[in-house]
């Protein structure tokens, strides 16, 4: 951390902080520039509310050194994690694992028919909702446990891993009785206790990025995860909140990029929600596998035009087939498979 | 909701809109423009999907008429709602309810003495956290039940209603028995099963808006809490992200006249969260009620030097005391008192 | 400047960057922290870009400690700023200066009673567009020269000072004939060459904040014109794009005790831009003076249903009338007079 | 256009809404919902605004229809616009354009140098910035006049078509002199003076998305110089202003499909500017061209961490190299050719 004092400050305001610095039990250094005296405090400060400082005399502001996570940082494990998400399939290694399916699980039939198209197709896992987090309470909130109990039923069918949104740590248990990856969803990235109640799980935990988290936020939220014994995380971006309105969330790319540099964790792109539109989700799939993104997580329904939540942005089998196609041919470009 | 056509649009995609609107139950129109045709779907359509239709043949998109809200309207309730807080002070009246306290409860010595000083200069409930929702799970977590303790002593010192923050479904009964409002935070505002909990029981509830929610998006999280029975909804707004810098959060107070015509529920500020900075509270909590605020809630700590959370952004109790002396000069203006 | 090297860096990799700042004239100082190396380095390098070392191996970032701004900055001026507006009135003292009048300049008849009317209110100045900078080209454009004309005239006939838009490097005579200030837009904000033009003249400039221009950016933008001998320059914030979308804009209201810590030039609000919707513009003006604004700058229009432009932002006289009462009650709880 | 009028609104409110529709030219459609009236406002309304009837009693909003831009949209072209860009390149066709080159003109030898090598990698045209518009007057503004002979000269030696960036009107005739293609920069997005200059020229243009315009602002500006009767417009996205700090810029790839579903001119991307760091350039590069992006703006710098402006984004020619045989593999997959 470093402590920028402002402009004109005494030896006393220097001093002061020099003091509070060691009250702390770190280290101070002192650096005396042209125009500005900063105050460096030396030494691991991870716990400790180093903003009180700022309201000393005369401080401008503070400047963290070190990087708030650890346990997800590429410092800790420089080799990229490889994740299982059950039934055989894997995220982070050469294969790009592609997760497809419903946004909500409606009925037997449409679950089971998207999971046998997608899995011809060449999907490794299926997704599907059976809680669903809905804005509206008054919005079709997801069959429950009878929803999970068909995405079993389709995984029997068709050997794909279930990957499946919970809510609340009251449905941990159930969640995880049938599913085989656990989603945390954008809503619940900051939900701590439910964090750590899927950290005491043995299922891996597919976590979504807070729709206006930052980086360190979101690498933060699987430490929780990791920090109660699961080291199974998948991260997973699906578009943020900004000022654009041709889209539904705008899906910032070059996340792949700076993930891939600061942890370990592979990272999986979610191109239905992160444009709410579906004419744009085979474009930003291609272009998540190009980016050197390690998955994706893509809504298919059979029949958009009178799906239960999120047709605007789901697409069909037949597109989704195609899409596969597509991503065969980039995927060598990037030294993957799709 | 209005579907706008693309141009260029057959008789037979406008006739395959109307379908798709009367399988849903509605009634269509349909207006031909100029250049464009639109197809208006009559009927309260809240709980449907309407996005699906997105996805037929040349539909450009939706656009939704009616607000999504509807008991936290102020169509359904034209009247300002005054809402009790507990120990006899309330919120929506005409006078302006001041919440003020630390951010963390650290020690009893410490919260009594805030408490004291806060009573003295005017403020009319306690605020202080026993769970503390860190986004690093590294930092100082609060003290739990002992904490609850320590504020309820606090109340029974002082006669100050107690708000403090909840962050998961198995705190609700303990939370409610120790405080008088129950705060559900601003990473919470979308984790639907706390407010339904919340809503099920007989205690107020202050609802931080989101860092990025919407106005609906707000409003529709207080209707959760409302439609299981509980009316007592504060609503508070404590800063979005934006790409502003100097500020940790971009305080947007035009919410204030935008709540005031949408809801009948009141809006409390909080200058603390919403700048971050104990230097510009001050001034931003003179905006809030000059721009016709309910309410405020304001961090206050005996010595922000040393507070273990939030020090940079809170104020001591001597500034408090000065700040509530220029509010009483503000809010005749805005036919307040404080 | 501060150098953050990355975990693992070897003493080579330091080297190497101590050896690029020492390239640089400046004087470089190695920090061994506990888990990373931090490389300080001192001397005034506003004008050059460090950004390069970015690319050297094993960085990981810059940490910029100076402020890039200068003239601007209150280090270099610490006591605030007064600008004369011309007609005697200022902006900066203690009385809080009201800018107000049409968007556009529409006739002669519109112009003169707009400014009797906010002139017999108490307002400082007259605001009116003769050259509109329109986000869409068949949109009314302004009426020019003509409009310029109207403006002299109304000053003629209230004693009110003029402060209108330009736009281009090549209106900038003509407008400085008509005008006592010249307002450069939002817009434009980055236009630098307009910012020197303007800096040329020996008018008032009124600078309105980029969009989403950074506080350093806008006083940035400041120091183009002061850096051409042009002293007078008022800041003017009137909004910044965001995700709400409650409003046109976001008013980010914290940006005015921030000016006055960091700059000694005054701060205009404006709260008709800033919001977008006439029925916010009262609440939002009086939030700005509580904050502690130097001024406002408000649309007022005779018959705003029947504007060229900017109609839904627009107040009548007698709102204004209204608005200028309640801003007398509250100026004297910051120490000012309207 | 739509007027959504206020829940409760009388007859007389309609009555007077519709009468404000009808002075303007417009014909009125009345539809009464079940909670709502809505007046529909029929004909082209593209230069009027209807903003105003916001401020009539008991309107809740307006909701546009049409889109405001016209000519450069797909309505009115639907074939893509495939754009000359000199010496024999264009943009928008099967082949993607590559762009690059040093962020500023520095050296003869620097320029001369890059130029050479970009060509041999495969580029179409040099980049290379003669006028700087820098945030901060203290930094390098560029070599003027003698940096425009230096990129010309680089023509002569290659072939590359030159593309460079203009700020300012009198700064057309010159540039123009020497440069195939006239760069208009972000912070002119809305400088409609200088649009209109360009527009009047006979060289390509090369328009950078303002870093928060709307898709919207982004045609309309297109339109400013295609309405001055040049209709070589090239569209470039290079990043939004959003709360992410782990990149300079957020790059929304998004807006590829959205620029070929709503225009008919080319989109190339920028990948430097659109993130800010070196190492994302590859990454974000190979995602443009899978997305469909029509060409690839790149800075180029033959000594990055000697550069005089932007290092901190600029690769090596031998990165520029490897990234070319990246997207040549890439481009089949979206029936393109490198």
């Amino acid at each position: 951390m470093i402590v920028v004092m402002r402009s004109g400050c005494s030896k006393a305001d220097v001093q002061h902080v020099v003091k509070l610095i060691q009250e702390l039990g770190l280290k101070d250094h002192v650096i005396e520039g042209t125009d500005r005296t900063v105050v460096a405090a030396i030494g691991d400060k991870r716990h400790l509310d180093m903003g009180a400082i700022e309201n000393a005399p005369m401080v401008d502001r503070m400047v963290p050194i070190l990087a708030p996570y650890k346990v997800a940082s590429r410092e800790v494990s420089p080799e990229p994690s490889v994740i299982p998400m059950g039934q055989g399939a894997t995220v982070g290694g050469k294969k790009i694992a592609v997760i497809a399916g419903p946004c909500s699980v409606e009925s037997e039939k449409q679950v089971i028919e998207v999971a046998q198209k997608v899995k011809a197709a060449g999907a490794d896992a299926l997704r599907g909702g059976a809680f669903k987090p809905r804005t509206n309470p008054y919005d079709f909130q997801g069959l429950g446990e009878e929803g999970l109990k068909l995405l079993a039923k389709a995984r029997d069918e068709t050997g794909l891993a279930v990957v499946t949104e919970l809510m609340s740590i009251d449905q941990v248990d159930m969640v995880a009785e049938y599913a085989d990856v656990l989603q945390i969803g954008t809503r619940n990235m900051h939900n701590f206790n439910l964090l750590m109640a899927a950290g005491k799980t043995d299922r891996t935990v597919l976590l979504k990025r807070g729709w206006s988290a930052t980086l360190a936020e979101f690498l933060l939220a699987a430490e929780y995860i990791i920090n109660e014994g699961n080291k199974n995380v998948i991260l997973c971006e699906r578009g943020i909140r900004t000022h654009e309105s041709y889209v539904r969330n705008t899906l910032p790319l070059a996340i792949i990029p700076a993930i891939k540099r600061e942890s370990h964790l592979p990272i999986v792109i979610d191109p239905s929600q992160g444009t709410g539109h579906s004419y744009m989700v085979p474009a930003m799939s291609r272009a998540a596998v190009a980016a050197g993104a390690d998955g994706l997580i893509i809504e298919v329904h059979p029949d958009p035009q009178h799906a239960l939540t999120d047709g605007g942005q789901s697409i069909t089998p037949d597109q989704f087939s195609d899409l596969m196609d597509s991503l065969r041919q980039i995927a060598p470009a990037v030294d993957r498979t799709v």
